[in-house]
C-alpha cells in the first residue's frame, strides 16, 4: 500500500529554510514581550467541545475540527448527531483557552496577569492563498487590569516588536465597541439590528460610504437613520479630534469616560512610542469576535493588504468559567485570517 | 451557563514557572542539535487517517484522537463506522509524519537529511502518573545515511545534550532487531511466533530470566527452545564481548556484518564521547514500534525508573510513501511513554 505523501488539506510541511526564519522571529517575540513583563504560558491544543461551542468565537465556531469520542463513549446510530459523537475539538484561537486557564489557575497567577502565548490554532476554513487550516497565533493579554494602562502597554509592546522586526509606517486603528453602539443608537437603528449594521459598516474599506449607505437602505433600515449615519461618518476625522467630535455628537448616548479613555490611549501611545507608526481613530472598525466589549484595535500595513493583527477588551469572558458576577475586561487579540499567521496581542482586565 | 474550567482529561495547563524551564530546555536542545548540523522542520499536528492507521505505530494506533469529517462529507447513519466518520487524526509520534514529509519534500532537502523536530503528539492513553495525552517529543533523525555513522552521530548528539542538561551516569542500552531474530531462529522458535517471543523477552527487567523462561513455557513453546534461550541469555555479557559471543554463537543465523556494526558503534561512541555515561549491549532490548529493522537503543536512568528515550533504524518506512523499492534506513526515536515527555533522537537512512 502506498500512503499519502501530501499534508492534509490546508496545512503545510515547513521546510528548514522557513523554520530558521520562524525560530528567529519567535525568539524575538519571546524576548521582546518578556522584556515588557509578559509571562509565557500554554494550554492544551484540545479543548472541551462545550467551551468551543459557547458562542465566544463568532464565525470561527463553524470551523471547529471536532474530535470523536473514544471506546464505549462513542455510540453511533441513525439518530446520532455531530454533537453526540464529539467530546472535544482543536482550539480555534488562544483567547477562549486563556479565559478557561485563568479561571482554572488564578490562585497560582500574579494579578494583573500578563500572559504570552505562542501556539497553533486550527480552523476548517476554505483553503485559499495565505489562509491555512493550522496557523500560529502569538497573543499577549493582560488580565486583572481595569484601567486603560492595559491598552497602552499592549499597544506599546506590540509596536515595539513590529519595529524590531523592521516594520515601518504602519497604522494602529482604534475604536470602541461602546462608541459603535452609541453611534447606532444615535442614528436610530433598532437595537436588535445593531450587529447587522456593524457587519455592513465593516465593509467601509471595500465598498466606501456610499456603498454602505446603499446596502443599509437595501436591508430595509429607515432612510433617516441611514442619512444620519452617512453624515456622522462623513464628518468624523481619523484622529483625536474625531474622538472629541464623536463625544459631543453622541452626547446622551455615550458614556463620556469611554471617549476620554480612547483619547488617553491615543495621546499616551503617541507620547512614548518608539516605533515608526501612527495611531488613528477609525469609527468603522468593528472586529468579528463577539466577546469584545470596550476598546478594539487593528494593525494595518498597506504592503500586506490590510490587517496583520489586532484585539480588544473582552469584559466578562473569564466570568463565564467562574460563574462569578461578570468582571470587566480587556483584550487585544489577532484575527489570524489575514495571513499564514499574524502577530497579535490580547488583553483582558477583570477588576 | 458556566463553562468547564479544567483542561480536557489527561492534558494540562502549563503555568509560567514550568514554561520558563521548558523554554530553557527547548532552547538548549535546539542549539545543541543545530550545532551537530540538524535542521529544524515541522509537520502539521493533523495527519491523514490512512497514514495513522497504516500499521507503523504498533500499540499507539489504538490511541489515536480521530478528527471528524466536516460538512457534506460527514454522513451519519446506522451503518456508519468510526472509519466512515473520520478523515484525519492527531499524530501519535513524529516519525510517521517525518517519513511522509521526507517522501513529499526530498527534492528540496539535503542528502543525508538531518532533521530536528520538537512538537506535541497525542495519545488517548489511560491517564496516569507521568503519562499525558498531549506531550512534547524532541526527535533527531538522519535520512539517507546507510552506514552506522548515523547511529554514532545520533548517540553522540543525544548524550552531549543530556550532559549539558547535567544528567550523569546514565546508560545507553543497544541491540539490533536482526540479532533478536537470529537468536529466536537459533533457539528454534517458529518464525511466526517471534513477535510473541520478543514481547516476553521485553519483560526481562521486571520478571527476570526465570520468569521469562516460565512464561515462554506457559505459552506452549518447545522446552528445548526455551532452554537454549535461557542458556544464551545466561551467558551473554552486557559489553563488546557479549556482541562478539553472540556473533560466534549465532553463526549461520546472523549476518556477521550486523554484529560488527554494533561493535563499531559501541567502540566509536566510547572513544569520542564527552558526557558521563556507558554504552551497554542488551540482548533483551526489543522496543515496541513495529517499524524498526536494525540497531535499536534506549537511554536508561536509574533515578527516573528506566527509559527516558530511545530509537532505532527504520528501513523501508519512507518507501511506503513513495512506492519505490523499500530503501534501508535507521532511526532512533523516543517511546514517549516513560514520562510526561522524553528526550529522544531518531534516525533513518535510505541509501
Amino acid at each position: 500500500m502506498t500512503l499519502t505523501k501530501k499534508p492534509v488539506t490546508g496545512m503545510k510541511d515547513i521546510l528548514p529554510g522557513e523554520m530558521q526564519i520562524r525560530e528567529y522571529v519567535q525568539q524575538l517575540i519571546r524576548t521582546t514581550y518578556q522584556g515588557f513583563g509578559f509571562l509565557s504560558m500554554e494550554t492544551p491544543c484540545v479543548e472541551h467541545i462545550e467551551n468551543l461551542n459557547s458562542k465566544q468565537g463568532g464565525e470561527n465556531e463553524k470551523l471547529i475540527f471536532k474530535i470523536m469520542k473514544r471506546g464505549e463513549k462513542l455510540k453511533i446510530n441513525e439518530n446520532s448527531t455531530e454533537a453526540d459523537l464529539a467530546d472535544s475539538g482543536l482550539r480555534y484561537d488562544l483567547t477562549l483557552p486563556l479565559s478557561r486557564y485563568y479561571a482554572n489557575n488564578a490562585a497560582s497567577l500574579p494579578s494583573p496577569f500578563k500572559a504570552l502565548q505562542m501556539g497553533n490554532v486550527w480552523r476548517a476554513d476554505r483553503p485559499q492563498r495565505g489562509r491555512f487550516r493550522q496557523f500560529m497565533q502569538c497573543d499577549i493579554d493582560i488580565l486583572g487590569e481595569a484601567s486603560n494602562l492595559a491598552e497602552i502597554e499592549l499597544i506599546l509592546a506590540t509596536t515595539t516588536l513590529l519595529g524590531k522586526l523592521d516594520f515601518r509606517n504602519f497604522t494602529i486603528r482604534i475604536n470602541d465597541r461602546r462608541i459603535l453602539k452609541a453611534a447606532a443608537a444615535y442614528c436610530g437603528f433598532p437595537e436588535e439590528a445593531w450587529d447587522e449594521v456593524f457587519i455592513v459598516l465593516d465593509k467601509m474599506d471595500k465598498i466606501g460610504l456610499d456603498g454602505v449607505a446603499e446596502e443599509l437602505e437595501k436591508e430595509g433600515f429607515p432612510k433617516e437613520a441611514v442619512e444620519k449615519c452617512r453624515e456622522l461618518f462623513l464628518t468624523v476625522t481619523p484622529d483625536i479630534d474625531g474622538v472629541r467630535f464623536v463625544k459631543e455628537k453622541l452626547d446622551g448616548f455615550l458614556d463620556p469616560d469611554c471617549a476620554d479613555g480612547l483619547m488617553t490611549i491615543m495621546n499616551s501611545v503617541d507620547a512614548v512610542k518608539t516605533a515608526d507608526f501612527k495611531i488613528a481613530f477609525d469609527l468603522t472598525l468593528v472586529r468579528g469576535m463577539s466577546y469584545y466589549t470596550g476598546p478594539i484595535f487593528e494593525i494595518s500595513m498597506d504592503e500586506y493588504g490590510g490587517s496583520v493583527g489586532g484585539g480588544g477588551r473582552y469584559d466578562g469572558m473569564v466570568g463565564k468559567f467562574t460563574d462569578r458576577h461578570a468582571p470587566f475586561g480587556k483584550k487585544f487579540s489577532d484575527s489570524g485570517r489575514g495571513g499564514a499567521e499574524s502577530l497579535s496581542s490580547g488583553e483582558e482586565a477583570s477588576g
